[in-house]
């Protein structure tokens, strides 16, 4: 009986403690290109280019299942000028939606995208930038809103999750990374923020095993060949918000994936001359109420969802990183719940 | 006494299984610049340069620490072309060392040097390259040795750890990243492979917090200035190994630090015309003696380690990544202990 209460010490420490109890992790390639110069590859003469390769394109994927995992794992695709970081912590420090969604059991997958960060080997090359434009992100990233977190420090840290492109940013080849991705770990829920949400779109299309799409303030919606509807005018200075095209059958299969889509806080129910950063969501946001009647007309099931509207307020465009970003989950989480893929 | 075989259950699953037990996980950037244009910000015209900041050449870092973690952490330095996701895991999939440490209970820590990876955003660009040049890295990191993963899956994903930098590299940088992170986490265990071995021997003159260095066949070795010796003549198609000058109180900063000096095998033990991939190394072999009997001299405490003369046969330039990877890693683990930082 003596080992009784140390026994009941172990136990809690065990199974009910705070730690995160991890199975398995690690970092995989997929998807990507070979590359080959013309002529045959010396051994004695490797300085030469003749016949050599270069690997690239891929996406670089960091993974982690915990101990007793629930089947559908959740694949994490950033905006642009984003890479895993943005997943990984909040700007104060917090747990980042890896730990958030591991710790409610799934396995978690962050996908650095080809041509960026830890998949930065690229075929083709672009420049990076080095023009300083921080303010013109924070503007139309919205992260004046009231949720993000407070202080000089947070700011810091939040400006340093940006990282240029090493070469042309190729939407298709996002996809099909996605794609491989999904066929390697099974049908997957794909959480798409910004940019990324335009190349997840396509995923179900080109063949990818997607269980679920859980979209942040995407950068654009997709509609069929001939659905396609104009785009909407507003008054920012970013690229205008063009509706992406699918083909019949690429919308169709889309619409066979239950779909979430978050828009946070800070955003004008109307335009006006002034407010510009968000003005872009404004109109994305109209945008996506469209989307939203033309999948149902196609049979699709999309919730989406303006968080204010449902009580969650003061979210930026990155509201996985501001302080309310637990809430948030308790909201994702609780839709993957409706959709039986907790 | 029902419930005395469950809590023991219960405390065999929590205490002994094969999962790792993380208290804490994230990622933060530490270092780097700040550029600011000139002129005054104006919020109502972000798209002009104008007063704008960039935040860049910070180090990114990715951490876990492990429940009833040891007291010293562990930072992981990759080298030339290489991200965090070399220690992240092994071309054939196996755990890689930030793994298999953290289930010996230290804490760990990747680190991005700046400019690369996650940690991309520079203030000085350069322009990436796209030439194919797989096998020129093939042969000079002698992957041809024995102990390399099997197979052209292993080759593929070993492949696709190289990334290109975003600015062009700079040591100085790299170092004070270093010295900006063991001041945030205290003293630290630095690991330091091939290039970033060169920028590591800096880091305590630079007034960095280094409890111990493990440097893994690093790109050259340091010596004081008025006691450099001349680059040792060799094959190899790559920059000559010039060693690294510090000055005398950043060497002897460098010689209160214990260090652990590993290469691996395939090495040649004297000079030919035609083994150029092995040369380099077999240089950098006998640079790294000289290393040894210069710190000693100024009281240093460094072990040099060609791992074929202690049994631990078929390594490349990579022994985290190779089959026997454990068994390496048992070695370190070995030497931390001794010198009581286990």
């Amino acid at each position: 009986m003596k080992a009784f209460p140390l026994l009941v010490a172990l136990a809690l420490a065990g199974c009910v403690g705070n730690d995160l109890r991890i199975a398995e992790q690690g970092s995989f390639a997929v998807g990507g290109t070979v590359t080959r110069a013309p002529g045959e590859f010396d051994f004695a003469r490797p300085t030469r280019p003749d016949g050599r390769t270069l690997h690239g394109d891929h996406a670089a994927v960091s993974y982690q299942i915990p101990a007793h995992a629930k089947a559908t794992p959740l694949a994490f695709l950033p905006g642009y000028g984003q890479t895993s970081r943005c997943w990984d912590t909040t700007p104060d420090g917090r747990e980042g939606w890896r730990t958030t969604f591991l710790r409610r059991g799934w396995s978690v997958y962050l996908v650095d995208q080809p041509r960026r960060g830890a998949a930065g080997r690229t075929a083709t090359v672009a420049t990076p930038s080095a023009v300083p434009d921080d303010q013109l992100w924070l503007e139309n990233f919205r992260i004046h809103a009231g949720a993000f977190p407070e202080g000089d420090a947070a700011m810091d840290q939040f400006l340093r999750w940006m990282t240029p492109d090493t070469g042309p940013i190729d939407g298709t080849l996002v996809a099909d990374s996605l794609v491989a991705l999904t066929k390697r770990i099974g049908p997957t829920v794909l959480f798409t923020h910004s940019q990324g949400g335009i190349f997840g779109w396509a995923v179900p299309g080109r063949g990818g095993k997607v269980a679920a799409i859980v979209a942040i303030e995407p950068g654009a919606f997709p509609f069929p060949e001939g659905e396609v509807p104009a785009p909407i005018p507003n008054s920012s200075p970013f690229t205008p918000t063009r509706p992406v095209t699918l083909a019949p059958d690429a919308f169709d299969a889309l619409c066979r994936v239950p779909i979430l889509v978050l828009f946070g806080d800070g955003i004008a129910a109307a335009p006006s001359a002034t407010d510009w950063p968000g003005d872009g969501w404004r109109a994305r946001l109209a945008q996506g109420r469209q989307f939203v009647a033309c999948a149902k007309r196609h049979g699709g099931d999309v919730t989406l969802t303006h968080l204010p509207e449902v009580g969650i307020r003061g979210n930026t465009h990155f509201p996985f990183a501001d302080t309310n970003s637990e809430a948030v989950a308790d909201y994702v989480a609780a839709w993957l719940r409706a959709k039986g893929l907790d």
